[in-house]
């Protein structure tokens, strides 16, 4: 099937889902949970064979890890599927509703937004967790996973897509390009008229190339180098909880805390504890000059480390002079995904929650939280480094656009 | 000033903007309606100039009278200017907020987007509109209007900007760029450093041209090629003042009507009374093969009106089986912008706007009312055809984007 084809029978499969009922969209969930767990050994055998291709290409065995399924990972990805059967449809739903005074009638009502394209990376997963957000919010999705996961991908895509057609969904509403071929992409990329929107989700040469080929809406999912200020006065105790669940309880994802901001007064006071703790729990420290005088021995950390997403066991600290000079430097460095002041000032509090411009913003807890989950929002499509249509965790709402019901009885304009 | 300069002065500004009060806001509104009031005299002056360069090049009329600025007309920018004094400020006003089971308190509050470039084309009046919607709601705005009508545009946002930094709006928060060098718009579009939306207003090339260079999110404002569709059972008598509204009142407008849609069954017995009513009204009539049988005389249409926004007194007319073929024929030809059905049927008209695909869909009432003062949103910046982060009239609410600010106690994630 040719890209453009695709595309459009994507196009039309959204213009019936858009208003196909939310129970029909359940058994398919139902179904497509079904169908991975009976066909597991196909999906196995078809992993094996992108394994053996990385394990030849001699990629790092982090990144192979990444792309193994195993019994477990297929019972978390059926799991997931019958976890968004529970999630409420937000299709239909009323946004607000009021009266003109010459009796118009106006309804802001959710509605799909249509064909999403999603171009991700490495772990296979995302083929069936973004099937299924995209399916409950009535969108027709086009999937692109890499070329390193193409056995894999397409093995899911095809059991879930099969699942779904027999429970109802219209064909062409979990699609996949079929090669790994760029130009494939590129052209995908150039249908602004059957795709509504393009969700990049991966490193940041794909974020960059996808934006400046696509002609399509792009809502990014940029990287977190997100921030902790202890303000003075801080508790430290509370705040060497939160530092160490911010940089430590899972390091590689993008809510962990890169930075560590600290007040001038509390420098000397506070600094030895929190080095000693972190070190502890292995994590390399680069400090500006000043901490380095503070806790000796540890790297100095240069400009680079403020622009640095380490994903790892480092962190960065600064030691600022006042609120003022940690806002600016998070609103110089941060990525914009998740920062938090540890205080017990509520007018500080206040500064910093207006003045940070980040998509979440913490007072006195992790910025770990930053997840749909976390929220309360169910399961997330990803976590929007934009500020435009959605910021932060993308959950099936963000997954919707609206239109307005207008009911009259004749009315016409003046 | 280099455009990278601009857009860096005018991302510090936005960041002050984000926190100033309303108060503040609604007095240098105030200031700039004192100010475009006083230097009267200059703007007619500089837009003498606009003038006569596109008399010189022997512009059309038409062009010439949208560009040309009077007193009536800088009365109306200083009306507009007060008006949105009156409207309220969306800036920290909480969507959402609830509280998880571990006791954090998240609110999702309103904030503003940040930087906004606005891109359009020849009358003036947008220039004031932009810049009063973007201040108040808490946006640095850098304008970019057409090379027809620079002199003008500068005269009014040197004033314009001048006014709002005497009230205390930080410098660089209205600006433009002062060139007419296409080169300057290409640069200005890759800084999405310091730019968060681009809004193109004018026609399909620049819209398409905006697109094409742009790293920066755009909101299209597209065209309107908007539908009625008259039902089987529809009280003619309403059918045709809704008719007639939607085609003549305005006939210039994106939301005025191009193709009238009528159910076979009615088709003569509706058709003729329509039919007279619409060419006393001046209106030029082009049907479909059926419609030519029952109007004989009046134009064949083509393929290519079903695809045209006439912005004048033309209307294409079609005969169709049924409901579906209305949708079908909507869903194809439309922008999305804005269609009617008549019809006294209440499943017909859930169906018509479950399933047409418009951002503002209407049942017995005339597409004019698609605006964002009609309802009652205020006044807008235009109308979008996107269906991502804004759909419909963009009022102020759609100028913002929002934050989670997420409170506790020392909260860490397990």
């Amino acid at each position: 099937m040719k890209v453009i084809d695709i595309a459009r029978q994507a196009k039309e499969a959204a213009r019936k889902l858009a208003y196909i009922p939310t129970s029909t969209k359940n058994k398919a969930l139902t179904a497509m949970a079904a169908a991975l767990k009976k066909e597991k050994k196909r999906i196995l055998n078809e992993n094996r064979r992108d394994i053996e291709q990385a394990e030849q290409r001699e990629y790092k065995s982090s990144f192979i890890d990444r792309l193994r399924l195993n019994d477990k990972r297929i019972e978390d990805m059926v799991d997931s599927l019958k976890e968004v059967v529970h999630l409420s449809d937000p299709v239909g739903s009323i946004i607000k509703k009021w009266r003109r005074p010459n009796g118009l009638e106006i309804a802001k009502v959710r509605v799909p937004i249509g064909v999403i394209a999603i171009i991700y990376e490495s772990r296979p997963n995302v083929t069936a967790d973004a099937a299924a957000l995209t399916l409950k919010s009535g969108n027709a999705v086009i999937l692109r996973g890499g070329s390193e996961a193409i056995y894999s991908n397409l093995a899911l895509q095809t059991i879930l897509s099969d699942a779904a057609a027999s429970a109802g969904i219209p064909a062409g509403a979990i699609s996949m390009l079929r090669t790994t071929s760029h130009k494939d992409v590129e052209e995908l990329l150039k249908l602004s008229q059957y795709i509504d929107l393009v969700i990049p989700r991966g490193g940041e040469n794909l974020i960059k190339r996808v934006i400046s080929l696509s002609n399509i809406p792009v809502i990014k999912h940029h990287k977190g180098l997100c921030h902790t200020y202890v303000d003075k006065g801080a508790e430290y105790k509370m705040a060497e909880k939160i530092i160490l669940n911010a940089k430590t309880q899972r390091p590689g994802v993008c809510n962990a805390m890169e930075t560590l901001l600290i007040h001038k007064d509390i420098a000397n006071g506070f600094l030895p504890g929190i080095g000693r703790a972190l070190m502890t729990k292995g994590v390399e420290l680069r400090g500006c000059h000043l901490t380095c005088r503070i806790l000796s021995g540890i790297k100095e950390a240069t400009k680079l480390d403020w622009h640095t997403e380490y994903l790892d066991l480092i962190l960065s600290i600064k030691i600022v002079a006042d609120l003022d000079e940690a806002i600016e430097h998070i609103n110089t460095y941060s990525s914009g995904l998740s920062e938090a002041i540890v205080t017990t000032n509520p007018a500080r509090a206040k500064r910093f929650t207006t003045e940070v411009d980040s998509s979440c913003v913490y007072v006195n807890a992790s910025t770990r939280f930053t997840d749909g989950n976390q929220f309360g929002l169910g399961a997330e499509i990803g976590i929007s480094t934009d500020k435009i249509h959605a910021r932060g965790p993308m959950g099936l709402e963000e997954l919707t656009s609206y239109k307005y019901i207008v009911r009259g009885k004749g009315q016409v304009r003046r």
